[in-house]
């Protein structure tokens, strides 16, 4: 049985069994065994996280950002290592997938992390010097648990990933939920990430690594007064359990449950240039095998002549584009595809699982009317996570409002119109309409692309996520999550965190002293 | 029976039946009745809202800026009567409280939102130039809920006070749910705001008020998809139901509810000036008698001959103290004080209510040891909300930290300290557990003043709020609670929000543009 990462130690968890992982190329079980953790893990990792919180207080300056460069570079060192590991525990493709996007990606994560806790102004630090009161962003004095999703095994992952960077980056120490789907990649990625920790002298217990627990003990976990925050990215059944148990203890959770990214394609854009969208749809619905929080699940078109070629076009994409393996059983995926039909709509291509060996699912492209998605507009928004989508046709822009306003909260939406501005019209009335229910609004390309940008929002609106007001890709912004707001009222200069002293400690942080963003000293 | 104010209209509430308010000087009931109104006034006000949430778009720019500034300017002319009416629901003293503190203050804040709203850096619009993508926080495009307290009819009221002026300021239509306590005064100043909405074009749905519903609609109001978000100052109890109603639905919730503001003082301040403190200990606790969000219900002292001193001194303050009429019946005080003896303390002042026809509850001082204080840390945390305060005698500044790691979640937690230096070990000590345990950490003066700063924490961590992230007095911070992160992903520049444009709309706002905080257009 592999060992845990609990206070400072890689040892034999205190287990209820172990469980193997998968490889979904051949649907067979992997050699090694995990195991599944039980409360006495969690409440070691829990004292040991709130140890690391005081003993971080004394580490040595800058010990946070030195960390997340070394834990950076530590990847980078084993990235042949986990490239293969992560290929055989997913099947996303090696290259370039995992070795020359994703990998990167995290890497590049880490770094602007390191480079936002070193230059500071992501703390807002906020100076009011007639009243005498003073302002940050500061952790929040408890670890954060991090829940990591299947489909990202390095930019995701409860121990290297977004939530990860940003938790750390905040100065808190991270109890990590691996995703029993790739367990062996998360072990390296921990090894890493303990490794910087020696080399750079943070408490031995800012990472703790547990890779599963019952579903009875993640509630508790959840629900557990010790626990600072939570980052989850996952399926909304799994997100709503822990969440209700993190509400119901004043544990502020941060979830990335579900989203089916509506892309609305306007007439003018559809008769100039109908194939290519179409084209673009097919290679972003099946990017990843579909397999991505910001897969486009619904696309609303009109009804009539062009909106038939464009359907059309997508069939035979779809029908004739070659299969991916997924991360796992397909099982979810029939299931979210016969409650889609059950509410109106029609297959046009694909619709079964493929029997092969391992694991996969066809392509799959359905296709309803706008009056349909109307009467049940529940139903046809479930989400397949996999390569599906709906095509809505839609009888003209009235009907293409009243849909975006029968949305759900997502992630995205998105809208294709004509570059030469026959469709401003339409977009007007649509836009307001749609803007309300996504965290980001797209023109004129598909949602699969999350830039690691400080203006992205990786986040939207209930049920997509849990608060319409942060995101979890983007530094600084994604930090914000796990800070806690500390206010400092007639403090002397010498008491305060040096962020908030009268001299700039770094002379780059910007400070919003007396109402104005600036570099400067208090003078 | 009063109307109430839905949809651009006084009309009859849609009732179960109705109340009077209580003159708490004489514990008679007022002549007005008002009505408790059922699910038909929240349907209606709900789609009204949304209706609202739709006409704003075509408002005219400024609108709701010169409806902040309007609105303040009515309650100025109104302040006779509406100072007047507060003090017969209230008792609390026309002079100088709500006349020339509260009154001056309400209008205040109403002024720095329409500045806020109008320089617009709260928005923290943010450009990536290199990416193509822009953010902002903008509306929730669905109203928002606030629930006023008792204890301020007009800086908290629903209708008027800091979580109106923040929600409206975001862009969001409110419904205000009065205090049932002062409605009259609510009523007042709903007048005052939609007459200022009448003069400046915003929608007439944007102010909607109901005076008092029953519990079971109050949760079906708080869990309504239709919600944006919700603002609540008030009891744990009644914050806790809500908060329960709408986490379940994904409905951001910002709960002020709950705090005793722990007060260290540490043995070279007591050496120093015990007495000084004692005496700003016994005000600070009876201001408002003590029905105050921050008032010092726990004071922390070294046991011993400094201590003793500065007990004898407090419990003379307490004895002497002429008590003052509270807002209503004094009888959870007198549960409070009850838990809080059963808990291990005991009365060294009052104790027990005044009975002599008004509301009134005698000047009360509890003290217990450290050690009591760590066997029952709960059930001494007990606040009681009125003129009640308890003193621990803690045995060194080891039970200090121990005590202040025993603390739930506060608004404040003050430290007195030696101004020669005596305390800096001690104050080193104890500042980092307190810091966790309180959004606003002070120095050297009791917690009851919150100056409206933007660098103000009036918000901390659970219980004494549902999120440590937020505060609810300061702007532009406080806003940020109804706004939604707004991301746009390749917008041509015509279609984005004026404020993220390439041209500074205003020349004044802040945007972070590619890393950097400027006033500059984005060139």
């Amino acid at each position: 049985m592999e060992p845990v990462l609990i206070n400072g130690e890689w040892r034999a968890a205190i287990a209820s069994g172990g469980f193997n992982a998968v490889n979904p190329t051949t649907a067979e079980a992997l050699s090694e065994t995990f195991p599944i953790s039980t409360m006495g893990d969690i409440d070691a990792a829990l004292d040991a996280g709130h140890e690391a919180v005081r003993a971080l207080r004394n580490s040595p300056a800058g010990a946070v950002a030195d960390f997340l460069q070394a834990f950076a570079d530590n990847i980078e060192t084993s990235s042949d290592q986990l490239v293969e590991v992560a290929h055989t525990e997913t099947a996303l493709p090696a290259e370039p997938r995992l070795a020359s996007i994703e990998l990167p990606r995290t890497v590049d994560q880490l770094r602007k992390a390191a480079a936002a806790v070193n230059e500071s102004t992501w703390k807002t630090a906020t100076i009011d010097t007639s009243a005498r009161i003073r302002s940050m962003f500061g952790p929040l004095g408890a670890p954060v648990a991090v829940f990591g999703p299947n489909n990202f095994p390095f930019a995701f992952n409860s121990v290297s990933g977004g939530d990860f960077a940003a938790a750390i980056a905040a100065g808190n120490p991270v109890i990590a939920k691996a995703n029993p789907s790739h367990p062996m990649t998360t072990k390296l990625l921990a090894e890493a990430a303990f490794d910087a920790i020696r080399e750079t002298g943070l408490p031995r217990a800012m990472v703790q690594l547990i890779y599963r627990i019952s579903h009875e003990d993640g509630t508790t976990f959840a629900g557990h007064s010790k626990l600072g925050a939570i980052g989850f990215t996952g399926g909304r059944g799994g997100g709503l359990l822990l969440k209700a148990a993190a509400d119901a203890a004043g544990v502020p959770i941060y979830l990335e449950m579900s989203s089916v990214n509506p892309v609305f394609v306007l007439r003018g854009a559809l008769e100039s240039r109908g194939i290519e969208i179409a084209r673009e749809f097919f290679q972003s619905c099946t990017l990843g095998v579909g397999q991505f929080c910001t897969s486009p699940g619904i696309v609303v078109v009109p009804a009539g002549k062009v909106g038939n070629a464009f359907v059309e076009a997508c069939t035979g994409f779809f029908a004739e584009g070659d299969p991916g393996v997924l991360l796992g059983p397909s099982d979810h995926i029939g299931q979210a595809v016969a409650t889609i039909k059950g509410a109106g709509a029609k297959v046009l291509a694909g619709g079964a699982p493929i029997k092969d060996g391992g694991f996969a699912f066809a392509n799959t492209l359905l296709a309803t009317s706008g009056e349909s998605f109307l009467t049940d507009p529940v139903g046809l928004q479930t989400e397949a996570f996999g390569p599906v989508s709906l095509i809505v046709r839609a009888d003209g822009i009235e009907e293409m409002v009243l849909i975006a306003r029968a949305l759900d909260g997502n992630l995205t939406g998105t809208i294709y119109s004509d570059t030469q501005g026959a469709d401003e019209d339409d977009y007007a009335l649509l836009e307001p309409e749609l803007r309300q229910k996504v965290g980001r609004l797209i023109a004129d390309k598909m949602p699969t692309g999350v830039a690691v940008s400080p203006a992205m929002n990786h986040g939207g609106p209930y049920p997509s996520t849990g608060h319409p007001g942060f995101t979890a890709v983007g530094i600084p912004a994604s930090i914000h999550r796990f800070a806690a707001l500390h206010s400092y009222d007639n403090v002397p200069d010498h008491r305060l965190p040096l962020q908030l002293r009268d001299k700039n400690p770094n002379g780059v942080m910007f400070r919003l002293i007396d109402g104005r963003w600036s570099q400067r000293d208090v003078e």
